[in-house]
């Protein structure tokens, strides 16, 4: 047993270390990272892409994307004008910052302003890989159910924005919004969030608004 | 790296050993066990619940819950009347063949057809663990995107049945049907489906009558 928690000691404090050199490597270039995470299907792809249409050029952006297996998600950015970037991480559950490393290489970083990371569809493991990047953001999606936080606290602590992912969905499904934002608010008081539907627009200005001035801010 | 590789084949085979185990111990009592794995939200504890309503009394059902936090779930299917008993995982985003045999044994067996499993909400890690039940079960839910088959393929291939859940929402979120099922059918070849709402009830007959032959055909 203390054998096997040692060997996690040595992963995490190497995945720590790689992290560090990932945002020392962003901050020469001037390229502020986000690392957003969400359950399988929330809609973070598509958010990304409406996230580009909303900015209107107001920041350069380019995207590495994280899957198990497939291309899809960086065909479409691609298709979209991005610079991106797939990352296929076999059967693991979470990025790593050795992934995110050697995907940063690939991209071109003093032509972009803005690297938006999409983790692999998982609402536990990705909680415990930092990856570099300067904020963590988890997208929770309306037809997932309101007691998200309450089951899954640990990605809720970690992150510094809530987008709160098609709330075009609110008239079909039971969700409480005050039980899910009591769960998010004992878990990270204060948390700024928004609620959007990536599919309609509505709300990304907020976001985007938002987005602008964490970056240039 | 070999060294990493042993220790992962040690943890497996001790995991398939205990699943063994719990095999038998599920067959000594007559018990059909059904490890239902799913993303976060799509709706595996309603299914559970809507399947014990739908059986009306021709199983008896109990139910052991999987979750990282809280016990939210097993509260409700003992309000439903059944026996039931909750595993925290902590952090661990998969139930593993040692957390299933403690459960186990808090459940009386004896008076009970079928137990179902409800795995921690992760497309990628339950996929690795047995715990000994008699079919794999997945739950995949319309608002969670036709392209999951592709992207989560493991968990597609380790599978028995598969339930499409929340086809009431079709009609307000993009979702090819034919996209999707080409996908699953690459992965696992004739695979049962059972399209459903749980909420509407819509198709819960079908997926029980099957239920009920597996357990007593």
């Amino acid at each position: 047993m203390r054998e096997k928690i040692s060997i996690i000691e040595n992963i995490m404090s190497a995945n720590d270390r790689l992290a560090e050199e990932n945002r020392i490597l962003l901050d020469q270039a001037g390229v502020f990272a986000i690392n957003i995470m969400a359950s399988p299907g929330a809609g973070k792809t598509m958010f990304i892409l409406k996230t580009l249409e909303a900015l209107d050029g107001r920041l350069r952006m380019g995207v590495i994307e994280g899957d198990i297996a497939t291309s899809i998600d960086t065909e479409k950015a691609i298709a979209a004008g991005m610079p991106a970037v797939q990352i296929n991480t076999g059967g693991d559950c979470h990025l790593d910052a050795v992934m995110v490393s050697n995907a940063l290489k690939a991209l071109p970083l003093n032509e972009l302003d803005v690297v938006i990371i999409e983790n692999v569809g998982n609402l536990v493991c990705p909680a415990s890989f930092a990856l570099g990047t300067h904020i963590n953001v988890l997208i929770a999606s309306i037809p997932e159910g309101d007691d998200k936080p309450y089951k899954y606290p640990g990605i809720y602590r970690g992150i510094q924005a809530l987008v709160i992912n098609k709330i075009d969905l609110l008239p079909y499904v039971q969700f409480k919004m005050d039980y899910f934002s009591e769960g998010v608010n004992i878990l990270n008081p204060g948390l700024v969030t928004f609620p959007v539907s990536a599919m309609t627009g509505e709300g990304m200005h907020n976001w985007v608004n938002w987005l602008v001035n964490q970056v240039k801010g």
